[in-house]
């Protein structure tokens, strides 16, 4: 039997969701912790894609195979029994016929927090990165649309990346100005058909760096040539997020 | 000389504001040995109040004397140059003459944040405590407005308060509904001449138990007899955070 996990975790003292060796506390070694002891047998959880050291997730989508006599919305209560505070399940289903939460996954949202301040904002700090200068929104919108539609993203990624294809669809790339605390904080929500690795970290410093005044021809470029170096530093891991899997189905029945 | 900060901390690992017993970690007690080392001499450092243990504020304001050649709105750089990251000085200044950061306080602006989610949320329960049930957000308004002008809250505190009058003005209690992360967030947003011990936590509690059905007689009751017991549960640390402090002036030059 298959079952199907919405996990939520506060990235910050987590080394990623990836299983590690012994002593690194890891998302998904946590995860399968908690399972091993409900389903008393060791259980291995995947997850739709690994968050690195520090991401956040809002909706983390896994799952897991094992016999239970529990139903399987109530093994949300069960698992959130045994997890600490910064990592828990929002909702818990018997997953569709033939689901894989990997390769099932139709559609992946990230969201990117930063702010702009004199002095760094220890409210804000552990879910946004600081910004060096103010960004321009209109500008920013404009790289957002650039990096929208399909590409060879290679430069946008980091190397040692095992993916075949370097191909991805960005369906979405929206850029918002909010108010936090009474400081401006900046969100890109990016909606693609996935994301190679440190993509979005990648594609969120180009948009702030155009935000701040560099020419948006290097973005361009990039997807010509691949070459890494014309764009801007990858983004710090805590002001990511992944907002949502999407499957094509509902996987959960919504709460009343 | 006497120089004045603006100061804004993550209010989850230090034991409160006020200086405690040494091995306790304070704010003030953070903040004068980042002054002492500044001032290369012992200093003191006031605030505007006492916040509890596990209390957020965006906007404490602070006060210390001292004699240095550095220009005051270099200090903010200096302590964050010192401070740790749940803890940083947002603006520095001269203080006005005559100018003392507790007695010159004429209003104060707290804000009390809670969610409802069937399970704890990783990414808010930092700075927000969960409701039990879903409030209704006419009725919380209705709370609200009983609690605002002049009133003596002593039923509104928690014993063991040193205030010589429990006579308090609340001009504002402004109740709002926010989308945090995909989930409702309720905010109560609280500005008063002044707070009494625990005031905003258990005003916060009785405005979302009006929300979740309890009728609103027991704060005219509470008013009259002074009778602690008539209210809800003073609510979680967590949720609260101080926002704004004002003086009837602007103590610091604007940002540009």
């Amino acid at each position: 039997m298959r079952y199907v996990l919405l996990v939520s975790y506060d990235g910050t003292h987590f080394c990623g969701f990836q299983r590690q060796k012994k002593g690194e506390r890891t998302v998904q070694g946590t995860l399968e912790a908690a399972a091993s002891e409900i389903f008393r047998a060791p259980t291995r959880v995947a997850g739709s894609g690994r968050t690195d050291a520090g991401v956040h997730a809002a909706g983390q989508v896994c799952h897991l195979d094992g016999e239970t006599a529990i139903p399987a919305e109530k093994l949300r209560e069960c698992f959130n029994a045994l997890l600490p505070p910064d990592l828990k399940v929002l909702a818990s289903a018997a997953a569709p016929q033939g689901f894989d939460c990997t390769s099932s996954a139709r559609r992946k949202t990230y969201l990117y927090r930063a702010y702009f301040a004199p002095a760094p904002l220890p409210l804000l700090s552990r879910y946004a990165a600081r910004l060096a200068a103010k960004p321009d929104l209109i500008r920013m919108r404009e790289a957002a649309c650039l990096v929208t539609g399909e590409h060879d993203f290679l430069a946008f990624s980091a190397r040692g990346s095992s993916a075949k294809t370097s191909v991805r669809t960005v369906y979405a790339a929206d850029v918002r100005e909010l108010t936090a605390n009474g400081h401006t904080m900046y969100e890109i929500e990016v909606t693609g058909s996935g994301f190679l690795y440190n993509m979005v970290r990648i594609l969120a410093g180009e948009i702030f760096a155009v935000g701040c005044g560099k020419t948006t021809e290097n973005i361009q470029k990039a997807f010509a040539s691949g070459e890494r170096s014309l764009l801007a530093k990858t983004m710090p891991a805590c002001g990511l997020t992944l907002s949502r899997v999407d499957y094509g189905t509902e996987l959960f029945a919504p709460e009343e």
